[in-house]
């Protein structure tokens, strides 16, 4: 079929047959079939959607454009888990070791961060000597040895839908639900995994800002998975204020390894735990929530999760010395300034996507891809919603190198944060889970 | 603003401002703009429509691109008619001769044929040594001294539109109104005429299957012309079986000399008049209609419009012999064949498109834009809408040189004919009048 007919068939809301999917798909990837037909039939699948068989095929020509990874000689079932971004999740980082220590192997490729959510990769990055760009032998054999391993996303891996990305971000296509959920599951399904974890984030600092569009987003990236033949299980979180206190990338790894150490905040161990333990069931480790979660608590109390987090790290080229010492190990930032509330009351709401934006205006994100970042920087969240707060209370500690950026960052955290008169109700961690 | 911001408001159903239009259209024309946001923004147009104000502002932009005519020098109002392509139609070749010797000037840009339609400028070249590539400064000389001049799109006028089209085709972005109307409108503009006539057609050799459809086209070509200040008149006219009896180049444009001559068919005829007539009273030179339809017939029965033609063929290059022996100096093809028809009954219904596609099949049309074609070949209708035909009775007869296309033409012509029982009421010829 011509591109133009296969266009004009879902520009007037037909359905797309597997077979003309797969032949344009693997058309753009090859590069025959033009940027600017693919630009047409990315609009028209904007505002005319994708069936499920559509998005399947989708996902599946996406996988196929590029090679799908055979974990078979690591034993297990792997399970990996995906969040579609929000501000201070660093859930992955705790999440892998424990699960690793719990005998179900985490085979993790990640992404880095863009505008005001934070990347996996530039988490680890902080790390002195850890390196994320693995050759795929030296990846699956980390699995093995470490039974987790973090990496970037490799050119060979669905190599269609970063040709499709870097279209749809210059063609306002990108917030596409059976787009971005294709995308997503496209690299998840070429990992090589048996069953996928995600962490669906609603809210102000969320992609979803309804709970509505999150579920929509969930049940279409459950279906994709299913109909490869994977268990999926999807979370609906909160992501109505930063997870944890800290946003930046040093400060959030040591933060994960607080987590790791039997420290850390509350809200960051929950989800940690849920997650996990949902893990371990469909990794096949554990038959009930209850056990699964014991066992995940377990691996931290005893310190064999941290124990698998610094033989990934030893195995990916970083300093092991980390885990033992994150605050003299990690990069810090030179200087501090504590924002300050003008008034009183109690936090009634926080745009948490501020938050994300005063980080990135620090130096710990970046405004296009080609921006580099510095990993010191960051910030430390000092309240929560529903906190009552006095007149000149501190709301967040800025950590900076560079005094010239301290004064926007500041005005940005400052927006982020409403006060009102009477006691605030905080959202519940988890909205929904999916199965 | 940024392509990708500006594709966002138009896919979210907003409105685009006038200079984020021209912005847009001036950078698709030299270039800045890649052709993937063009085709994005052409898709997001295609389904969400454009305003009357962006409408206005499209057509402006795309005249901007390039040169806009000076016509100062001829005296008087300057008078238009284009057509939105049909099967025989070659009412331009009956139309501006007659307006020019009534004292309209006509200054006429014309396309050629593409597909089931024919095109003036194809239909002149059948003339020996017609040239249709004119310079600007010649083509507003002939206007000048012959009171008519018929040419092809230069590529200085309207660039852009080129450039969109071009695009359009291998997007599946056509058919739209909005996107047909201002490409139609913005080289109309850009010919510096006073007022124009539009010929919408409707029906089974239309582009315009049905009258909702062909009514929105005439109200949005007229809407576009008006807020640019010229007077504009469409007329929404049947083409549910060819105009005149003749089909392809050599023959369609022996019979509109025929017209100018005191010949022709009915049909031919009548539309020329009232086309004409309306082109009369745009132009300045007559208060009423029957006037102006008295000054027409007088052109045709004088000799008056045909010695204009005769004019305008000498000063474009032709062999000014043919208005006096169109039969013995245009192209004639070796072959003759009639298609005749199987069974007996009324013609009930006629599918023009697939009398357009007959000829395109002889040679006499192109499948695509780089398609030679043949002057000599076409075919001759037979009967019309309402004839009662007995067994064997000729449907058509096919003009042709090349044996081995005879059979898929003749094909074609036996299944554009549906015959019935009972006497059929031809459809009128000029549905409506937009003034």
């Amino acid at each position: 079929m011509r591109p133009q007919d296969l266009i004009r068939i879902k520009r007037d809301g037909g359905e797309l047959s597997a077979e003309v999917i797969g032949e344009f798909i693997a058309g753009v990837s090859s590069g025959s079939i033009p940027d600017y037909q693919a630009a047409a039939l990315l609009m028209a699948v904007f505002l005319r959607g994708l069936t499920e068989a559509e998005l399947s095929a989708w996902a599946e020509a996406m996988l196929r454009s590029g090679r799908v990874l055979d974990l078979s000689a690591v034993p297990g079932r792997k399970v990996d888990k995906h969040s579609t971004g929000g501000v201070g999740d660093k859930v992955s980082l705790c999440l892998a070791p424990l699960c690793a220590a719990c005998g179900v192997p985490v085979p993790m490729i990640s992404g880095r961060g863009l505008g005001h959510t934070g990347g996996t990769l530039d988490k680890l990055e902080a790390i002195p000597g850890f390196r994320t760009d693995l050759s795929v032998d030296a990846f699956i054999r980390t699995v093995g040895e470490a039974g987790l391993a973090l990496i970037g996303q490799t050119s060979d891996l669905a190599p269609a839908d970063r040709k499709l990305y870097a279209l749809r971000d210059v063609t306002a296509t990108v917030e596409s639900i059976p787009l971005i959920a294709s995308s997503i599951m496209s690299k998840k399904l070429a990992e090589g995994i048996d069953a996928l974890v995600l962490d669906v984030k609603v809210g102000s600092g969320a992609f979803m800002k309804d709970l509505e569009r999150a579920r929509e987003l969930a049940e279409t990236l459950c279906g994709i998975g299913r109909r490869a033949g994977k268990q999926v299980t999807a979370f609906l979180t909160d992501m109505n204020q930063p997870l944890g206190r800290e946003v930046g990338n040093a400060n959030e790894t040591r933060e994960a390894i607080d987590i790791l150490r039997g420290g850390g905040p509350d809200d960051l161990l929950d989800l940690t735990l849920q997650l996990g333990a949902e893990m371990l069931i469909l990794g096949g480790v554990s038959n009930d929530l209850d056990d699964a979660l014991e066992r995940i608590r377990k691996a931290r109390r005893s310190g064999t999760g941290l124990e698998r987090f610094r033989r990934c790290v030893e195995l990916q080229g970083g300093d092991p010395r980390v885990v033992d010492d994150p605050a003299g190990r990690l990069p810090r930032a030179l200087h501090q300034h504590a924002v300050t509330v003008q008034g009183a009351g109690t936090v009634a709401a926080i745009d948490a996507e501020q938050i994300g934006v005063a980080a990135m205006l620090l130096g710990a994100g970046r405004r296009s891809v080609e921006d580099r970042i510095d990993h010191a920087v960051g910030l430390t969240m000092c309240v929560r919603l529903g906190d009552e707060l006095r007149t000149g209370a501190p709301l967040a500690i800025l950590h900076y190198n560079d005094e010239s950026r301290r004064a926007a960052a500041e005005a940005a955290v400052r927006s982020a944060f409403r006060l009102g008169p009477g006691p605030v109700t905080p959202p519940p961690l988890v909205y929904e889970i999916l199965h």
